[in-house]
């Protein structure tokens, strides 16, 4: 059989983008606490094919990332990008890798599980690198109360905030986990200029800003988006913004 | 071709039971406040099949229901049964469908849409008829404050009841979640004997027995099991019960 | 109080998008056989804020949804985007709505239900309306075998079609959903040029330039974007292109 | 305070069962391959409360996981049960672990990644130990062709079997998972009695029964329910199974 795989396509409507998708895959990532953590990543990756070329070699993104034993770290990131790109020949590589990140907290009692966050990483490789980091913190009012004790202790979940961001020096998962837990757990204390009942949606708004500014005041993170949730009776209500270092 | 479907199987091993599952279908329910309303269902038909017979025609069983046209109220779920029954010539036919019920509240503000609950009911028939219906009502922290103001509007989401039941006469969805969420609310509420706060254990399940205090008291009521869940950082807790009239 | 609403806002960090997510909302859509169809959505809507103004009225955007009754088609689309816009005082409106299509086949068999299609409507107005309509198309194996009865009936899911779309005039979501099941019913029949088992990697890509062609012929199509994707048994294999009418 | 949580109550209402769900927890499994693999589980936890006791600390349950740090096998299943019903002072106590499975097989070219399984374990004590374990199994037509290279590589997915079962003896998650997949690929081949386009229902109550079959010869169960799925255009059509030792 003639090699079709690698024979110029003169049609004119061309495949932009080629690859494999929900691949669930076992990772290692770093943990500040424990340096590794063992967990589960549902992977995409794809490349973004030339226009000459038809067809690619769809075992050959698993090969890869069979290659890397699903160690995931900046420096992999960027390896594996790399082999896409020239081993299917392609103008840019992209991939996208979804895993649940367990934080076990210092101050966590005896019978407390460790919290489970939604990470997600998303890298690509034209002829610069990017990767946009994202995570899922879930938001609940915090668990004692400022005076007399009558704040409730699971009052169950007010809402959830993403935060996706780019980085110019690496940052720990669970550093932005409890930067951003500690904006929300003070937005929705009484001891707040706007005590979470007076009015949700400024509760909501100042909660967004609040996470802004301090995001804005890391010197290590160039880029962010910030969304917040807030779980209501008929839908979600939600705030978001995105701030870019000048 | 020789018609194999009725045909006597021999062999040893009878498969029990047999159907369709997870068709989408537009249906109509009673609402009380509008007559009908129109939803979609998830609809799983199955039968027993009698041990000297094999196969069955898959197709019977959305026959039958398009013949109801998706008009889901007690007299066609019994009907739609006895069709199951007879044209497949069964021991005893099952139905369940789930879907979305939408109550627009009676105070409810211009600004807010209908809340969705989720229905699930389940008949059989085998020598008698057997309905359960089951629904899930959200619970969330009550929406005033007591005294002084101090409760936030939305708290988001506390936990969930699900509340499966038998009766004895017709019940209205819509007066069953109004049940479930007074019960839930006054449990959550400051003037309540166990404010929320105090032990979240002692709040579930003081809710749960208020719930099941509610659903006896209630005439029309034979059997009920009572689930109720409370949201919280690691996992959910729950407390569950079942009653039957003696 | 005063109304904080509607005070400018000095401070640096501006909110860019707010509104409300996840609404399920019963809607009203057109149908080609049946003149209208009853379903029930999930609805966002959101706009972006002028810099400086703070808060919005959450409840605004629901009481506008309300007062279309959830009729939604191009007109009703046109005008809740323009009242999101001026009664937010907002810089730009959107809103998505995404909701089950059931199609009943005219070939279908009494005991066949109509099938159910997810379709997702994204409307902006800043200043122009902008509107993409996508439909997700699940691709099976061609039910009748060509010649000698070979090919079996109900051979699963062998993947789904995504198409999202811009268009001149407008297009009946039927009329879509027949020229996507065309296409990949051709493809994976024995009689194509590339037989399905040859090349799954070549099956993939040449119905995705097919379906991109058809598209591209239609007169009434400005934009497309086609992703299909084939299950596997470790992760599922995509390809995808995009066009814009010259 | 009173210690509440352990006086009796002479209320008529009681609570019957008492727990934690959706605890998501990092875990270790057997793996006849790898001797251990880590997984990612989710968990539930509860017991069924004698009468006159109310109240229960729900932070025992996972303090009691913790304690065996995720080591999930037979010996610590039970272990963890009768801690639970020991420290609970409950009349029974049940532990329902879900978590995906991987699997490498030995004809696996370099490209493919492990296949995922979802496996389920329920475990429970009251006077005696009960282990019902149960996995899903993809059911997808076999890979090659009998003959002349006609038969498609990746056809999708047809359909899925969930098998529940005791034992008598342990059994290796592995040995099960292909078990299930050689019939299930047997009776989707060209070669079968039945061939797969012939009957669909023939097909799914034939392999359904083959299956059954195979495990009812295996001498170290001693129940099992099989339940097999094919996945069609407007809803799944399913056929299942019980069997119980003599």
């Amino acid at each position: 059989m003639r090699d079709i795989q690698n024979q110029p396509d003169f049609r004119k409507i061309n495949i932009k983008k080629v690859g494999v998708k929900n691949i669930s895959y076992p990772i290692t990532v770093l943990d500040k606490a424990n340096a590794t953590q063992k967990t589960i990543a549902t992977v995409n990756m794809y490349v973004n094919l030339p226009h000459q070329f038809k067809g690619t070699h769809m075992s050959r993104f698993v090969e890869i990332l069979n290659r890397f034993h699903g160690e995931i770290n900046l420096k992999n990131f960027h390896n594996i990008l790399g082999e896409m790109k020239s081993r299917l020949q392609a103008q840019a590589a992209h991939m996208e890798i979804e895993f649940p990140y367990f934080l076990k907290k210092s101050d966590t009692a005896a019978g407390a599980a460790a919290v489970e966050y939604r990470c997600r990483m998303h890298g690509s490789l034209q002829d610069e690198d990017d990767l946009v980091m994202e995570i899922m913190v879930p938001i609940r009012p915090p668990s004692s109360a400022p005076a007399s004790g009558v704040m409730p202790r699971s009052l169950g979940n007010w809402g959830i905030a993403k935060v996706a961001l780019r980085f110019l020096r690496f940052i720990w998962i669970e550093d932005l986990i409890i930067m951003i837990e500690s904006v929300a757990s003070h937005n929705l204390s009484w001891s707040s200029p706007n005590p979470p009942g007076s009015h949700d949606e400024l509760t909501l708004e100042n909660m967004t800003r609040s996470l802004a500014r301090k995001l804005r005041d890391n010197k290590d993170i160039c880029w962010f988006n910030v969304n917040i949730k807030n779980f209501s009776q008929s839908g979600d209500t939600f705030a978001a913004l995105e701030w870019q270092k000048a």
